[in-house]
């Protein structure tokens, strides 16, 4: 056994395509996907949204939690959920998705939760509005960012802190932020962050911290691991990086047919298909069109419209699968003029992988 | 691409410890493990509770629903949604594990899902006691099964197939057989079967056949894929094998501590430390012993007394925790004089390794 604990993670092991080590497994055991036959439907089940959780889910009483708003605030004060329950309620579907999803698509992969499509989810979230209670503590005039901090706990390359985030004042008046306590219409369960949790929507999701307790007013930009080590784009490890906010443009179809159960490759009836799936983009901006290639032609995909601000679209496509084997790919535009490339883009730790999905099928 | 799509899977992989494929992270992703945090609690959160699902989730109307008894029966009928809620209702908390749990331990590993430790839940199950109804259908005198039918079809080893499950006559008699259509007092989720599943309490997860449209009488022993090509102990893998049905002795311990995000590796502090954790067995035996292994000693943990005939026990033990690296271990002893082995008993498939948890702590 090691004698400097921290040495096991000092170094990320490399990485090879198509392999991965016992703790890449153990994360994908705890942290769970979506089920992508269930983007036939508007709302995922329950259940079924994505979870990834850094640390261990703590199990904290409503009754006894309080939300603390300190630092550089005129009034700071402190909230029960039942103040917090008693103010206006807004219900929203939101897609959120990991910011980590499609890593195991990027090669070289950087050593970390290997999620391949599944890291997305649409759930209808009620709370209240963030900005009115930010007015209530009346911030000082020398205060730039406003931090956010969860009661989750653990050490990350050898760093322990509580997991925290930070927006300025101009992104929380732009950006619908909610402090949530309900999710598909039930109380928020544990393991998405009860009783209380942040949603940025049009964000990825490590901007919604879960398990909030404090909210912090700063007259210095926020520091804390989960904002400056990681959560960046970066080209070379050592880089400062550049923030990863918001989530890029992206589709996903339901996988046709029936799978194989280890493969999970996919066997499809010669005849008409009905190919069906979601797009999205960040900050609520629409997607104005959606392409499935089949056998190296790209087909347009009846789009409908916008339902929500932030929730994703519905697409399909009639497809009349003649006997062979095709690899089917889908790929999303949106109205500022964004693309899904053909080919995953490049990032250090493997962030925010775009690139058109790929799903293998055997017409017969 | 292979011309012939069967080529793919007619023969697994190598596996090699501690190294995983890109199919078995795919697994991974899909199916989802528990979280060992929440063994803190009686009931495991909706959505937490363990997920195996061989094919796609089907996504079912609970109006149009409607469950067959047919074959060897003096009086086929079928029922609707509607009719099974009119029932005696019954709700009770069972422990389920998947067969699977604990495979990534067994040596050389059948390549499959991936389970380490987290494939086990308790819920809440509510529905009617499946006894009353075969009774009503009249089995004939040459039945000799009952065949259990699912919507989910799919393919496994080249063999197309509906997920299916058998009972004896006898069994169905002297266990505890639900057909369930809530959980944790809310409807059943897509993904753990709705509209209806049934429950073998005291067996593990696959008898428990979820979406489930057909009750077949046989006159002959049931020769599905599910019943008779897998989930049965091999030493080699031409094996006819014996059939997998009583969940074997187990404990697991919630992880103390804080975690390392990646290793999962765990941080505690010096001083009084409460180690808690779940023991179960099959057949709803009581747990007489837990014993957790603390820098080679073993000592017994307080055990509280079984609250329900199919749910798990709690358990606790204090440990003053000392600087140091630890491996702590724990193990259940049941009434039947089964105890949880040390190292993971030998199975071709990696089948129900009930081998003793291992939790790599730090104390500092």
């Amino acid at each position: 056994m090691s004698k400097n604990p921290f040495q096991i993670y000092s170094d990320k092991p490399i990485t090879v395509d198509g392999i991965y080590s016992q703790a890449e497994v153990g994360l994908a055991n705890r942290n769970s996907g979506n089920l992508l036959e269930t983007l036939a439907l508007d709302i995922t089940p329950t259940g079924c949204h994505y979870l990834l959780n850094h640390f261990d889910v703590p199990v904290l009483d409503p009754k006894a939690h309080r939300l603390k708003f300190s630092g550089s605030f005129e009034a700071p004060f402190e909230v029960s959920m039942a103040e917090i329950m008693n103010l206006p309620a807004e219900t929203m579907p939101v897609t959120m998705e990991c910011a980590g999803n499609g890593r195991a698509g990027v090669s070289p992969r950087s050593h970390s939760m290997p999620w391949m499509y599944e890291a997305v989810g649409t759930s209808e979230w009620t709370g209240t509005k963030l900005a009115p209670l930010i007015e209530r503590s009346c911030p000082k005039n020398s205060v730039v960012e406003i931090s956010f901090t969860g009661a989750d706990y653990g050490y990350d390359m050898g760093e322990p802190h509580f997991f925290g985030r930070s927006l300025t004042l101009a992104q929380i008046k732009e950006l619908d932020v909610l402090l949530v306590y309900a999710m598909n219409g039930a109380p928020l369960l544990p393991q998405h962050g009860a009783p209380l949790r942040v949603i940025v929507p049009g964000w990825y999701g490590m901007a919604s911290v879960k398990w909030l307790t404090n909210i912090t007013a700063l007259t210095e930009p926020y520091d804390g691991y989960q904002q400056v080590k990681t959560y960046r784009f970066k080209v070379h490890k050592d880089d400062l990086g550049i923030p990863i906010q918001t989530i890029r443009v992206k589709s996903l179809m339901v996988p046709p047919g029936v799978p194989d159960w280890s493969t999970r490759k996919r066997f499809v009836s010669a005849g008409a298909v009905d190919l069906v799936g979601r797009a999205w983009s960040g900050d609520g901006v629409p997607i104005v069109k959606v392409e499935v290639e089949v056998a190296g032609e790209w087909r347009k995909a009846n789009l409908l419209e916008k339902k929500h601000r932030y929730a994703w679209q519905k697409w399909s496509l009639s497809w009349q699968a003649e006997p062979g084997e095709y690899i089917l790919r889908c790929r999303a535009s949106d109205m500022n003029g964004n693309i899904q490339p053909l080919d995953p883009p490049w990032d250090q730790a493997g962030f925010a992988n775009n690139a058109a999905q790929r799903v293998h099928v055997f017409v017969e």
